[in-house]
């Protein structure tokens, strides 16, 4: 029997094609878009302002709008500033589902509701470039790194993929979604979040990281089991983070921004080599 | 000695972790933002809009825009309402890149400009969900597809990735970027694309088709290197095509609106093996 009770699981009809049909269930992980809503008072009167609409795994979704509301810099404290969250359910389909979450705010937070009114770009004055990107970036986050002697071996590095994959348990049955494992330098997993979106998943794991308290992450590792864009190291810079490994590459763009921010940047992870492109002071070789 | 020549191509210096370090030249796709702004006449004056800023992978910017345009429900027809294009460069860095580009529009364009001011769900009256995005894609599509007999057969359809793979010059180099290729039902490759964005590699090809009047796509194959998401599907939805192969896992909602449009959808595609999540009647077992 197929396990449905979590949300992020939904069973699909599929006709598996091997030399024939052969009619089966499967598991497909849920995609469904959420709404986030800022709920705060102005002049004394609430405001309503939808910030996105994010396909994402439903599961976790107050750690994602924690974690996203933080890297996109449109709070600076949300466990401090935020005040509760209501859900607002739709539809009359067969399955009720949350899919506005109304993030209510302490009448103290400051959201930076310019960050997503005014457009990113519109401060630089040399227009949309790699170099813009990565200055926005800087100015953006609250950390900054220090050119740290040794933190992680090559052999701890070299064990994470497989301590998360073995927690890994909706990609184990579906096949198909992202993970983030969040280590301390002994390789041990504190947290992890999974997601359809691999932005969503990373956004779930500095949620969680921020509830935790452990923002900065100066001192630990976050696993990507994808590629490393300049979307997740800019988040990952926004959490302060040491040391970024991805299990697939890197872009241009990540590595010149993990560069920049002096983070630790690892691509092809694997069981026994990996390649890191900046930071390398840190892996400390046994 | 590493081609440069190819913009989607970077040279970084890498530390290949093994038993020990090794210094080594390594080559990475490129990401780079490029912002698209429409240029068109209101009132007899030239309006200057910028519509988006995505991380791209320079090579084939104008197929991008095309096929973005297309996709997103913002014009009809790019081909004919696309005066030309004009590229701004940006930074006085070591590389000069075009990274702003003008899309010169006809008197005769009718750019959906609503589409993106006027948030994609405010029309709906349930509110955010699944159905509803489903029913915006099949809204905004102008494609009926017809519930066809077989189009492909299982043996074309195996071969589809070894004749991607064989093709796919950046991820070879690489490592790192996403492909999609387009199929006749032969199995014949008529185009692709590759980009650090999943998306983008869809646009790019959905691009080309439009240059070479493929669309809608009703009797041809496009085939994703990657997971299908609902965002993979609303685009190739638009173009009106009839099967979509991807190697990864569809997620939930990409299934349930292939469903609704009535298009083949198959996951986990390998040499000798398929699921298919919708529309079996088009494949034909030999």
């Amino acid at each position: 029997m197929l396990d449905t009770s979590n949300p992020g699981l939904r069973i699909k009809t599929v006709q598996k094609l091997r030399e024939g049909f052969e009619l089966k269930e499967d598991l497909v992980a849920t995609e469904e878009p959420l709404e986030i809503v800022l709920v705060y008072n102005k002049n004394n009167k609430p405001v309503y302002k939808t910030i996105s609409i994010t396909m994402r795994t439903p599961g976790d979704d107050e750690n994602l709008v924690r974690g996203f509301l933080f890297t996109e810099g449109i709070l600076l404290h949300p466990t401090k500033e935020i005040n509760g969250f209501e859900y607002r359910f739709s539809c009359q389909g067969d399955v009720v589902e949350q899919q506005t979450i109304l993030v209510h705010l302490k009448p103290e937070a400051y959201p930076n509701i310019d960050q997503l009114d005014r457009h990113f770009y519109t401060n630089s004055s040399c227009g949309v470039c790699g170099k813009t990107s990565i200055d926005l970036v800087l100015d953006n986050c609250s950390f900054l790194l220090k050119k740290e002697s040794p933190l992680v071996t090559n052999k701890t590095l070299f064990s994470l993929m497989d301590t998360l994959t073995k927690d890994q348990r909706l990609f184990q049955l579906t096949g198909g979604i992202h993970a983030c494992g969040l280590f301390d330098t002994d390789g041990n997993l504190l947290d992890k979040a999974e997601d359809v979106g691999r932005h969503n998943a990373l956004d779930k794991l500095i949620g969680k990281a921020l509830m935790n308290e452990f923002i900065p992450l100066d001192d630990k590792i976050i696993l990507l089991s994808g590629r490393a864009s300049f979307e997740m190291i800019h988040k990952a810079c926004m959490a302060g983070t040491a040391v970024v490994a991805a299990v697939g590459a890197p872009s241009s763009l990540a590595v010149e921004t993990a560069e920049a921010m002096g983070m630790s940047l690892i691509g092809f992870l694997k069981a026994g080599s990996a390649n890191i492109y900046c930071g390398a002071q840190r892996i400390h070789i046994l």
